[in-house]
């Protein structure tokens, strides 16, 4: 074979980043996804995959359709779409993290799992709806380490049991949806403080503790016939102390392929992330991770290196020929699965009527969720006063971007003032005790405590959080908190409860979206014209 | 005529408000833009009208579409865009605002009208291939008032000779792009300190003094046959004591009807705003307001009420139906002018090389008068210490969420710490002194200050802005100042230009754009890596 011809094979085991919206004017990230020359270039030289980040679901209908016509191939088309497509395109449906029904599991076994089953086969669906081929889900790891700040409320759970549980149901609902399945982060990213998107985590067990924990949703997983499993930029020193899982062929297929037994697809996570791009070049990088085992290779920093430097390893011999068959064969196993679906139905495109009936299901389903998943304590009402504030923290612009939202909007309806805290911000807290709010122009106002909080990568859980605990009591003690609301992460909430008496309003929802901040405030703020306008909205938002 | 096909008539003249965005799920305003099933309704009713905001382009593509085929007649289609159909759609291109062309005008008249003309000819353009049909724009309101909340950096200078030049050439250049045109706000809003979207502003000048400064745009367009007027709400007692310009038929039937002898489309101000609703119900508002001589009413609070209220009025002959017909035939006249060329067209529709060529064109445009509107001091280099602060000012979150922003990003990347301050964060002014800047936590470092600013509706001119002046140069003094970057209102720039030391690195850019943020600092900031970080940015943004 000339070298041109195995490029073109060596490059279908790669995965490209694109913006989900079409035009180059639109791209958030200029400098990580590839501009549409690039794009068409890369693909019509034989790039197997495209994962695609932001956009609208509209968008992504013409952007699908336009990459296939590009690659004029089969093409893997993937997202990171865990929490419903919402989470990643706007317009689609935001579903309860994860974590949120591994607390509903708590209570009621049999329910979680009719709804992690429900909520997989809804994502699925309408990811397919949109163009996409492949699911990059469900996260297996199990988050046992709270101060987790890249895992945290995208698992399932805290116990193997229940992730094992939720994570099968979750799947075999995709899977109805005729989507291909992906299994993350191998071999368990849960017990890790580090962001691997900052640098290396490190994970300090031997092999038979992890078989007694952080494996068994994975192999349950693989018994059920999942379609591809990714392996997490985690070093697991008692296994391999020299590489991190991605290049580790002790990992990948010592463990994975041999002891597992698992022959579905493995693909690398992001080559672009700092634990390992640190370390080692986009060739260096995506060389290691094939010979380790691994079938495709997900956004290399430099992708026309990596695949040069990959090709090269065929063309002089350092890996065989016959491993690159044998991982197109996988890629191409999978593909089959979807592809008769797969095709983009041009009259689909226009039919809006029956879009909106899938996603006002969807949107249904996903309130009734939220319904379950929210904590208001009994006899919680709040009641603006003179002068009170609603202080908000959020870990992220776009929560308030642009748009009505119901946790500014509501208390400001009935008279508080609002206030917003964020990382990037004045801080609130006290020069001389980090423990007290600074807070010069309202000393005296009752405040009403809204916080976001998840584990978010790049900003890490510990912004603020450490604080708020000491800060709630002073508040309580000086009977200016009104009351407190937390949207996101239990763990802060679990804290909080413990410590405030029984007669603070406190609320708690896993969902950050506007729907559950609805929900909560009605409930909670006491005003009759508030309670009319929130109706209203709700009528208007789903009932049509 | 029965009772059912009058109303059927009266509804063609009435403008609803959509989201640009297709599913009702992505409405970022649900109390104000009607529900896909309502608007399904109300286009079937006979509603002549969409005016559509929020979305993408692409997405705009298909709303257009959709939109008229529940109409299923020719179809007015608008939306406020003014600097660009990127001010309202995602994707499009943003222009640099008409008093930043006005500012070209004091230095080269010749190139500032061709830029404004050049202008809307793009902008025509690119509205005309999502598939509206009618601009609204240009305004033509004089700011001679620099503390005008509404109008500011939308205004096409200060003077009645540059506002006629400048909006003359613009609707030459949308004309020729087939697309409606709409000077607004009749009689003149440029000299008015009250946002109309919060009350009713008041003018306090005679017929004479009005013919002398603020009509003299107006006429100029309607000699050049501008396709249609919107009447601002505004009050001027002097002309009418009673009623709001909308409301008053001295203005719109004795002013703009008989003694400038238009006979184009008159169109009202969006009726939903404050200084209408505060006094008038829907349909008392759009009976006043057809009665006054206008012939389309825009967004009323309550459509079906307006429809209604119209109705009954033609139906008891308090409004003859000669005036209905003479509205629907002037309707009927412009929507012909551009009917022909307002079909959709499929085809287009997946044709992205033609729109991303036709972008890129309008893109580089955009770039270049940038660059001719930006303000760098000379030898102005500004280079981090170790603490430094990079302190910006927002007055809108969408301005730093979830994206890649020089005004953030560069100073990092040279060792600046980000510190954002916004109107509804905690206040960085200090308690005893409102002049001085209380930044607890970086006491000692020296400040680089970035500030957005425009006048902003819903927010007003007046939030820190005054309190700069003081600070900067106590900041000066104390030799705590890297630089000042003012991004929008000139008025705020030239206090702070006349302020502040030779020596103190200085630039301005009346547009807010990434494009113009990577203009400045990629000049300003003094760090080789920096330089080509920027320099690799916009290879990637602008060259494909």
């Amino acid at each position: 074979m000339n070298k041109s011809d195995l490029r073109r094979q060596v490059a279908e085991l790669f995965i490209v980043r694109a913006s989900g919206f079409n035009l180059d004017s639109q791209r958030l990230y200029p400098n990580l996804e590839e501009s549409n020359s690039n794009l068409k270039r890369l693909l019509e030289e034989g790039v197997g995959g495209v994962i695609v980040l932001g956009g609208t679901v509209k968008e992504l209908e013409i952007r699908c359709n336009i990459l296939k016509k590009w690659s004029g191939r089969p093409l893997l088309l993937c997202a990171d779409i865990e929490e419903g497509v919402g989470q990643r395109f706007y317009g689609g449906t935001k579903f309860v993290p994860p974590m949120g029904i591994a607390q509903i599991y708590k209570k009621d076994q049999t329910l979680a799992i009719s709804i992690a089953e429900k909520i997989g086969y809804f994502t699925g669906k309408e990811a397919k709806k949109i163009g996409l081929n492949w699911l990059l889900a469900p996260v297996c790891d199990i988050n046992n380490n709270p101060n987790n700040p890249v895992i945290n409320l995208r698992a399932w759970g805290e116990e193997p049991e229940t992730v094992k549980s939720l994570t099968s149901a979750f799947q075999r609902g995709v899977s109805r949806s005729k989507m291909l399945t992906c299994a993350k982060h191998f071999p368990g990213h849960g017990n890790s403080e580090v962001d691997s998107h900052l640098d290396l985590p490190e994970i300090h067990h031997d092999l038979s503790k992890l078989e007694k924990f952080e494996l068994i949703p994975f192999k349950s997983l693989i018994n059920q016939g999942v379609n591809s499993v990714m392996i997490g930029h985690l070093l697991f020193p008692k296994i391999d102390p020299i590489f991190p899982a991605t290049l580790s062929k002790r990992v990948v297929t010592d463990l994975l392929r041999i002891k597992f037994k698992y022959d579905g697809l493995v693909v690398s996570d992001a080559l672009v992330m700092n634990a390992i791009t640190n370390k080692y070049s986009s060739g260096k990088a995506a060389v290691m991770a094939f010979d380790a085992g691994i079938d495709l290779i997900m956004m290399p920093k430099d992708i026309d290196e990596a695949i040069d430097s990959l090709t090269d390893a065929f063309y002089s011999g350092k890996i065989s020929l016959e491993r690159l068959n044998i991982s197109r064969e996988r890629r191409k196993k999978q593909l089959d699965l979807v592809s008769n679906e797969a095709d983009f139905k041009k009259e689909d495109l226009n039919n809006e009527d029956i879009k909106n009936k899938f996603l006002l299901d969807a949107s249904k389903f996903s309130n009734s969720i939220i319904k379950s998943s929210i904590f208001v304590r009994e006899e919680s009402t709040i009641k603006a006063e003179y002068n009170d504030i609603n202080l908000i923290q959020i870990d992220n612009f776009d929560q308030v971007a642009n748009k009505f939202i119901p946790a500014l909007d509501f208390p400001k309806a009935v008279g508080f003032k609002n206030l917003i805290i964020h990382p990037l911000g004045i801080s609130p807290w006290g020069k001389t005790n980090k423990n007290f709010l600074e807070l010069g122009q309202f000393s005296n106002s009752k405040i009403l405590v809204q916080l976001f909080v998840r584990g978010k990568p790049f900003i890490g859980l510990d912004y603020h959080n450490d604080h708020w605990i000491d800060t709630i009591e002073k508040l309580e003690f000086e009977q200016r908190l009104s009351g407190i609301i937390i949207y996101g992460c239990p763990y802060l909430f679990d804290k909080i409860k413990k410590t405030i008496h029984k007669n603070i309003p406190l609320a708690y929802s896993p969902s950050q979206t506007e729907e559950a901040q609805n929900q909560i405030l009605s409930r909670i703020l006491q005003s009759k014209t508030t309670q009319k306008e929130i109706d209203k909205e709700s009528s208007i938002e789903f009932t049509d």
